[in-house]
């Protein structure tokens, strides 16, 4: 299964210049990276109980570490969970949470919310949890000296990479945020200088949904796009034909993203 | 240019059931997919001033938009900035906390920071202003009861997907936070429940860095990712012959990310 690995050894060259020699991607590998983003889905009932092999780990690992970050900060750390003891700990904590947050919905939606399958903690073969060290690399960090939220930001997109990877591996990936943050902290005994910013339930699964369960189950309908574009400031809309023609383009691309999630 | 509408649609086809029918991504697919994370980087420096066509963008507002959100909020809003007014006024802004900022470092890393270019938001085409709006489908969301940070979460999961899915359009992004928040609130005219995530310089590029910018100024070197790794609790490393593979095979597999970014 090393075949990234090598393909892109060979591939992928660099000049003196330090600059990256394939500057443009094929068709396909354009394709790859749109199939990803489109089929990715939040998991939660389909985990097989087959073990992930290292190899796949350590390559959705790598593409977590490589997102963007905050003067470089890399402030991310891997828990990577296989304890039931812990694992059941955690499923505790989503339980408590879980009920609690019943009660904070309308009647009308209080049953359908009670209806959802919403973790996968115990069934997941491995649960994953991604921090950030808001004290990584000193007190004063390049681009976090006015927006003193980069470095949880920064975290946040390797969630999303690590995402990304595990999709096209065929592993399916479940964020669960029905914690509280303390319980939290004491089971994974996170130090205070530690933020956890998502708790991941890992594995491969039976099957992928075409579309995201919430949208399936009518909680809410996707948005159309192009009411969520403006130009220039906030809610100003399309005002000249090269902006008008977005909003046009965007209109008719409309089934683009969603052949990959409508039957047909 | 709608080769992958075109492929994607033909390819892709769903069940009865509901479930995606392309389980398992072709090798070809995962290769786009890494090369597309590994091969992103932060531009500052090297925007062309050729235009973005309406195809090309919309693509990558859809990717954009196909983000993980918490309870399927899709909080985003994209705020496209072509006027040189308002780049003018966000690139003032930028003057003056960049300004504040060189102070905040010490004598050594002072003068390093003076000579970083940390923006393109005059020469790049497009800015673009990804937000979060907090209120968006009501005060009660699924998974944001105990988080009440998923919102913003969701909305850099977006960031990212944006970033990624331009790398593989050979356009460039560079992320600007040396901004004061209050100052691009007004700029934007963004209501109170609007928060600003990313402020991003969006254009083609003469090139790509093999390496992040400030790995090769030597500000920060890239992290060992097996140092970044524990197992069931904070700190904890490998404790039997599983867990110590995984972090054999980290350790193993150090160049495949590197090939994209090492010079040869």
């Amino acid at each position: 299964m090393d075949f990234n690995v090598q393909r892109i050894n060979q591939e992928q060259t660099h000049n003196a210049d330090g600059y990256q020699e394939q500057h443009n991607f094929s068709e396909q590998d354009q394709h790859g990276l749109y199939k990803a983003i489109f089929n990715r889905r939040d998991v939660r009932g389909q985990f097989l109980p087959k073990a992930i092999p290292k190899q796949i780990l350590s390559r959705i690992l790598y593409a977590a570490h490589h997102a963007p970050s905050v003067g470089f900060m890399q402030p991310w750390d891997f828990i990577i969970i296989q304890s039931p003891e812990v694992k059941n700990k955690i499923h505790q904590d989503f339980t408590l949470a879980h009920q609690e947050a019943q009660a904070m919905f309308d009647n009308d939606k209080q049953s359908k919310y009670k209806n959802l399958k919403l973790e996968g903690i115990i069934e997941s073969p491995i649960n994953v949890c991604i921090t950030c060290d808001r004290e990584r690399t000193g007190k004063t960090v390049i681009g976090r000296t006015h927006m003193k939220e980069m470095d949880l930001y920064s975290s946040v997109c390797a969630v999303q990479n690590f995402w990304l990877a595990a999709r096209t591996e065929g592993v399916g990936v479940g964020w669960v945020s029905i914690l509280h943050h303390d319980a939290l902290r004491k089971t994974l005994s996170l130090p205070d200088n530690i933020v956890p910013i998502a708790y991941l339930c890992l594995g491969y699964v039976s099957h992928f949904k075409e579309k995201p369960e919430l949208e399936t189950a009518n909680w809410l309908p996707r948005r159309p796009i192009d009411e969520l574009v403006s130009f220039d400031a906030w809610g100003k809309s399309a005002s000249n034909s090269d902006e008008k023609s977005l909003i046009a383009q965007l209109q008719s691309d409309e089934k683009f993203p969603h052949s990959f999630t409508d039957k047909k």
